[in-house]
């Protein structure tokens, strides 16, 4: 296999002799000042943002980059030489879940990390609606292979700050608020984040401890996905296609006609 | 929300006061004697099997079903009753994973515990590439959201033997190995996986464990799933729609005509 596209997309041959290209996956070992904390297989590039942006949404770091750039070792491992808020979890391993939380105390656990929602902006149904389209039109890896997700950081007026895609949905997640923690954008006030694909838990954690008011998504949102952001009174949209948008939480958020549907 | 559909779906009321269907997402703690090894957010139901295929997939038990059943306790947590085959891994989390594998080393450990691929069967292109349909016909969830995963076990005459539906790709697939195991019908020599999104080296790795010498997907495979799959001689297909299956590893398993394209 031969990496393309920087380092998004490999060539494999199939059957008949077939050129693919898929996306690729590997491994990265996430280590603060030495000591590994995580591991998650995930689309190389961006590696820095995806490390600061996955122990934000843990909580372990706040929304201050830390001093020196984190230290990319050997291609699958990244160090980030800082000093951690908390513990991290002491559990031995997690089946799918990077969002450190268990059980019942769940929703609770994650209203601790996460600032109060700001109140704006209000955003206009349409444009909402149109971000998905925006977001796919900066995705040049999906377009080769239906096999990465993206995440996108847009502005209160639709235009798109940041865009970064993953074969993990919650790692293109971590790269675009690892990107916004470099850039001293969190609290992220006044923007709105957009997902290509389903809206889970630990999607609306993320966006949540991030401080995001606006998160939409192109597929369908779960029960606990719902939950959460009516609990952090963030606006949670699924079902983005086709010029329309399911509004699941937060309506006082969206403007415009045509509410429904 | 209340639950519907068994426990798969809950309705959720959205903007204009119209009623949705969400698949259920809740945490589920996996203990093995009252240790906790792993938390996973899915949907609720088959939980021991979720339980005893992850515990598979992870090389910690056999193919044999512990004497007796895991015990569901208070919804949330199951505690299942066996030796381990060996020490769980020691880090601290995982991002995204289950694999229990990371760094360089990932497709040495799956090797170690996963068994050699039966040679047989020999399938017809046209029956792999019916088989999501079949699949999908069994999967009243998703039908109803949009935001289920499902997999499937069929056998070599593309008949399904076992379908289970989560929010989780993952779970979805650990749950049918788990019904598997429950029925002894590890490891699934003659038998084919098919799952109904992207073909991730997680997924692999579970059928690998299990045995499965061909491996379905509706959506596109990654790098390192393709890479797995060619040192495990199973066969993977993705793509499969609309009558057509991309073969990605062991074409000779794949019978009849056209070949290619």
């Amino acid at each position: 296999m031969e990496a393309t596209h920087g380092r998004l997309l490999a060539r494999v041959e199939r059957d008949g002799g077939v050129a693919d290209y898929v996306a690729i996956e590997e491994p990265l070992e996430i280590r603060v000042r030495g000591v590994a904390l995580a591991v998650t297989m995930r689309t190389p590039g961006h590696d820095e943002e995806l490390a600061l942006g996955f122990l934000h949404g843990e909580g372990l770091i706040g929304a201050a980059a830390p001093a020196g750039p984190p230290h990319d070792l050997a291609g699958n491992v990244v160090d980030v030489d800082t000093e951690l808020l908390r513990e991290p979890p002491q559990r031995r391993f997690y089946t799918t879940s990077s969002c450190g939380v268990c059980g019942k105390g769940a929703l609770e656990e994650v209203a601790v990390h996460a600032p109060p929602t700001a109140p704006g902006p209000v955003i206009e149904r349409e444009l909402l609606a149109a971000l998905p389209d925006r977001l796919a039109a900066a995705q040049p890896g999906f377009a080769s292979t239906g096999g990465l997700h993206a995440t996108g950081l847009f502005d209160a007026a639709g235009e798109l700050l940041v865009a970064r895609e993953d074969v993990g949905r919650h790692n293109a997640m971590d790269k675009v608020i690892g990107r916004a923690l470099i850039d001293r954008r969190l609290p992220l006030r006044g923007n709105v984040l957009c997902v290509s694909g389903r809206l889970s838990f630990e999607l609306v954690q993320k966006a949540a401890v991030a401080g995001a008011p606006v998160l939409v998504g192109v597929g369908a949102p779960t029960s606990l996905a719902v939950a959460l952001a009516r609990e952090q009174a963030m606006t949670l949209c699924g079902f983005a296609r086709g010029g329309q948008v399911n509004v699941y939480s937060g309506p006082e958020r969206v403007g415009g006609e045509g509410r429904g549907g």
